[in-house]
């Protein structure tokens, strides 16, 4: 085979066979195909695209690029989830301990922030002494004896993904569809789960900014599970706001220990529980969505769930007093309210604008690599839909300093459409994909 | 500026500023862009096409990115052609003498054989003692002295295209007609003459295989020579057959000889007569065709069309009595004479397997660098359109041994088809592209 006539099949609009695949993804990992024959070929695909047999045979091959968990052979019924990505998503940090308080093995890698999104192993390590990078060995053993693991993700999995991530990132070959699924179900796959919740994110606040772009990541992506043998739902949800009210990582877990406790907002909780459900559901833990239901607003109710985020905190080496007193969270030193600069109903707050508003304040990073603030961020006193009296508090900034706090706030104001009319607020899910 | 926003906005199918395609040439060439950027952006053009002012800046960039003879500064007119190359085309061997001995310039570098085609510095080099690596002095010393000069291509000049060149060769990237044009045209331009004859062939045998193509290729070549001030003319000749009877390089420097005497086959001297005549009407040497045809007759009559060749060929180090005395010229130890294998019309000679039967031979080479032999090719004692009886002879093989000219048998019958009935052979030339 040769590397150039692989490049010409699929600029030609071909279909690359499974071996053919296979020996591009084998030969890019050892370096025996260089990169820039790699990015013609992704150029091609980007183009060309790629059907779902082709599309599963990339995630397989590069699942199989580097070292794989098979953590389903060890516990079964284990799950993963993965959302896109969006501002204000604690939904991993809720549903990993409720899913697991309710008897189902939870088994997690997953990423770090860059431009305007959170990323959970940043909110968990708002923890003091919180440890994302754990070893095969460490993984394997918290998974068992807890139940539940959330891990940074491993570079040893997926090496392939990692390397063609980069690749893409550089020569304009990201937003292509085929390969962004692979991307993301290389990793999934190489953790070797038996089922995973996707939540595709659609908005402006998203990755994907419509909802035909995201229904067909969710149906790529659901195809991918059900050819490779893992069991994929994935829900399309909107991400036009940001979602629940805290935004930066301490905040974030605060807010996520709130809505363990039954006191969250309302968006983000009814979130969480529709996730936690479907996940049970799917496992076979419970046999209809009201039985689902019954058993998480339970787990929630005897506080089985916060009890489970303390312990798998604990066991990776965090201080899990901080899940039981949240207030003892480490705090940013200025906290400064901003006021509605008029009345009327809040008709739109632009998710995008605001994450790369507290990014700015050092919540978040532009560059992969950079060093964060985990202290910072905003609490949000309002959100779509509720009327406001100008003056009214509209933001709660945490910020590191006043003038950083004052520099924000013409960005913070220009997130926020109103009206005088009242604004009906939809709801978050558009849409289930099962198999 | 950055790479990646350019492939994106080429990607996008949106058009690059001329300060844009100037940055990445310039920024490529020195390094300063990697190879993987470029193939993806090389890609994206692939796909999406150029626009004729894009096309030229390309062009006028890569032109830009190293030395520059600026030949019309020194002698006006002065003239080049070029030939997308084909199977037994030996016409800049005879033009370009013919050209001289008319009066007008002709300042040419020229390239190796690759494939089932051959170069022209390649056949001048069969030779003895012929020196094609000139020094840009020895090049202008001996065009201002001689009036005419056949270089092999200088890697000084065009060196962004030459980085391109193997950088598209090895990413699928190759048949893009802006891309194409472009490399043609930048090694053109930074030679710097004032006029500039274009043979694009189309047919089986040569690299655009249909005249939509051919006609693409030479109008965008047009294009350029108009908006970089080079007076350029392209002609679009058949290459369906090889262009007259010797394919070979020895064989072909011989049959340039015949044509220059007068006595070479009918169709490649129509060609070179044709080719001839319109450089001296584009340069006003002559006023009318048939002007320039009565001298290019007499340049052939009087010997100063050969006298010029075997000049020039003295001046770059060649032996002339080879060119006085073509007999002189080294042959190959073995000659064989493939028969008629039945009676009939030649239907057709298809001029790329038979290229590719030479290179068998070791007149050409299949990948870059290789030793040729000069002296190995077939003289074809009949052309389509021919009536041979059965037995008669068909072609003769020049072949280093006995084996090899045997080995070859089956390969040349296949480049046959036979006609019970009369074949009509159509002009060479379908069309000329003036400015």
């Amino acid at each position: 085979m040769q590397a150039v006539e692989l490049i010409r099949k699929k600029r030609d609009g071909d279909n690359l066979s499974t071996a053919e695949i296979d020996w591009l993804v084998d030969q890019y990992t050892q370096e025996l195909i260089p990169d820039y024959q790699m990015s013609a070929w992704l150029m091609a695909v980007y183009w060309r695209g790629m059907n779902a047999r082709e599309t599963s045979d990339l995630t397989l091959a590069m699942a199989h690029s580097g070292e794989e968990l098979h953590v389903r052979d060890t516990i079964s019924p284990v799950v993963d989830k993965h959302s896109t990505g969006g501002v204000g998503d604690k939904v991993t940090l809720v549903v990993a301990p409720l899913v697991a308080a309710c008897g189902v093995a939870v088994g997690k890698m997953t990423g770090r922030g860059l431009g305007h999104t959170g990323g959970t192993v940043d909110k968990l390590e708002s923890i003091a002494g919180f440890r994302s990078a754990l070893s095969r060995e460490e993984f394997m053993r918290i998974l068992l004896q807890h139940h539940i693991v959330l891990a940074g993700q491993s570079s040893h999995l997926a090496p392939a993904d990692g390397k063609m991530y980069a690749l893409r990132d550089v020569t304009g070959t990201i937003e292509s569809i085929p390969l962004i699924a692979a991307s993301i179900m290389s990793k999934k796959l190489a953790i070797g789960a038996s089922h995973l919740l996707l939540d595709v994110k659609v908005g402006s606040g998203a990755f994907m900014k419509n909802v035909g772009q995201a229904w067909e990541l969710a149906q790529t992506m659901v195809d991918i599970g059900r050819l490779a043998g893992l069991y994929t739902v994935a829900a399309i949800t909107f991400m036009d706001q940001p979602l629940g009210c805290a935004i930066g990582n301490t905040l974030e877990m605060a807010e996520a220990i709130s809505i363990l406790h039954g006191e969250g907002p309302e968006d983000v909780t009814g979130l969480c529980h529709h996730e936690a459900s479907e996940l049970l559901v799917m496992t076979g833990a419970a046999s209809t969505t009201s039985e689902a239901e019954t058993r998480v607003e339970q787990a929630i109710r005897t506080g089985a769930a916060v009890a489970k985020l303390a312990e798998v905190v604990e066991a990776q080496g965090g201080n899990p007093h901080q899940i039981e007193r949240p207030e003892l969270l480490s705090k940013a030193p200025v906290r400064s309210m901003l006021l509605a600069p008029r009345s009327g109903y809040i008709a739109g707050i632009k998710a995008e604008q605001m994450g790369l508003a507290s990014t700015r304040l050092g919540a978040g990073r532009f560059k992969k690599g950079e060093e964060i603030d985990h202290r910072t961020g905003f609490i949000l006193q309002a959100k779509v839909g509720d009327y406001l009296q100008a003056g009214e508090p509209l933001v709660e900034v945490h910020a590191r300093s006043e003038s950083e706090a004052a520099s924000i706030q013409d960005a913070l104001l220009a997130c926020y459409t109103w009206s005088e009319a009242p604004v009906v607020v939809g709801p978050l899910v558009y849409d289930i994909i099962r198999p």
